[in-house]
């Protein structure tokens, strides 16, 4: 087999995480254990957005497509890592001068640099926002997906999700809260963006990472 | 990129699925909607051995080495699919036969086709388990996980789990429920058993799936 290194993208789901303000917080319940029961076993839940996560055009879109209509294969492809960290928003221009990498990917992952703020309140202030145009010419490749390590493509206080409603109408998922995205730019990669199968129209937590070819 | 085909080995998390006789099952609810919220979501709830799901080592043995511990390149391996239908019993013997495969595989496969038998009362009857000295042979290779299309490699009404304590002694990982492995029987694939991240030690529901080569 080829030699690979994987690097994983997911911040852990754990009572204590950052949530998107408003989201129900998980709930981790130890249920029996190997002293009373002979084994260990837990009772979570969560919201079907929390955490590393894919928001499937059901998510906002009320006749977009259900994420149980994708196949596994929609959720694996081939990866780019665009820098825009420092910027404030994600305007048209910008993603023309890309147009040559965002030709040849099927993830566009945008690094912020915003998770190394996870968990404190700097996490949901000044990252980079998409502008609905920059987010209709997204929508002109071949995308499988767009992702970053920020909480939303849209304003923290948005109330439109212009840049969500966007992008979902053109059927590319969108992935928030990705990290470690500092170890791909300017590498070849196959991103993974895999949730669990359920019968969840919405969206999912994923277990997302990259396969970096050596 | 290579040619690939990728094969979902996963059962769907829902409410109505089968479960282990006992075991709590998921609850999922929309907390909110598109009418409503301008949004849909939901919450879920499920035991950490739901459906298809991988066992760590610290879900039976008290000093296991827990799920939290494991990278993900430990969920991801040459597979092979090895036919054990209509066996009853797995014994040393056969494990024996099955040498030149397990000695270059990462993830062996036993297909015992109860798949099929998946949300009735057949599927806890009547699946092939695996003696002692079966699980401890399967300690001498050099497997990261055994896995299965059936409930779970001890008898339904074990008391001892004595094939979980045996392969998790060895740090193998058990892969239980999967699906779909009628299409992998002689074939070469990369086999994926990709839990969420969350701080949860003895397992995992996973989104299992093969990949391949064409």
């Amino acid at each position: 087999m080829k030699k690979t290194e994987i690097i994983d993208l997911s911040h852990t789901i754990e009572e204590s995480m950052a949530l998107f303000p408003g989201s129900s917080k998980p709930v981790i319940t130890e249920i029996s254990n190997h002293n009373t029961n002979g084994y260990l076993e837990h009772y979570i839940s969560y919201n079907s957005h929390t955490g590393t996560h894919v928001d499937a055009p059901a998510h906002i879109l009320e006749k977009g497509k259900p994420l149980t209509q994708y196949s596994i294969a929609d959720f694996i492809g081939k990866g780019s890592c665009i820098d825009v960290s420092g910027l404030d928003v994600i305007d048209g221009n910008f993603i023309v001068k890309c147009k040559h990498i965002l030709a040849q990917t099927e993830f566009a992952l945008f690094y912020t640099g915003k998770s190394k703020s996870w968990g404190t309140e700097d996490y949901y202030k000044d990252f980079p926002v998409f502008t609905e145009y920059a987010a209709q010419l997204l929508g002109t490749f071949n995308l499988k997906g767009v992702a970053m390590d920020s909480i939303s493509p849209d304003p923290i206080d948005s109330k439109d999700y212009i840049a969500h409603k966007t992008l979902l109408k053109y059927r590319i998922l969108i992935i928030e809260n990705l990290t470690a995205l500092d170890q791909l730019t300017g590498k070849n990669f196959t991103f993974h963006a895999i949730p669990l199968k359920t019968n969840i129209a919405d969206g999912s937590p994923i277990r997302a990472f990259a396969k970096l070819s050596l």
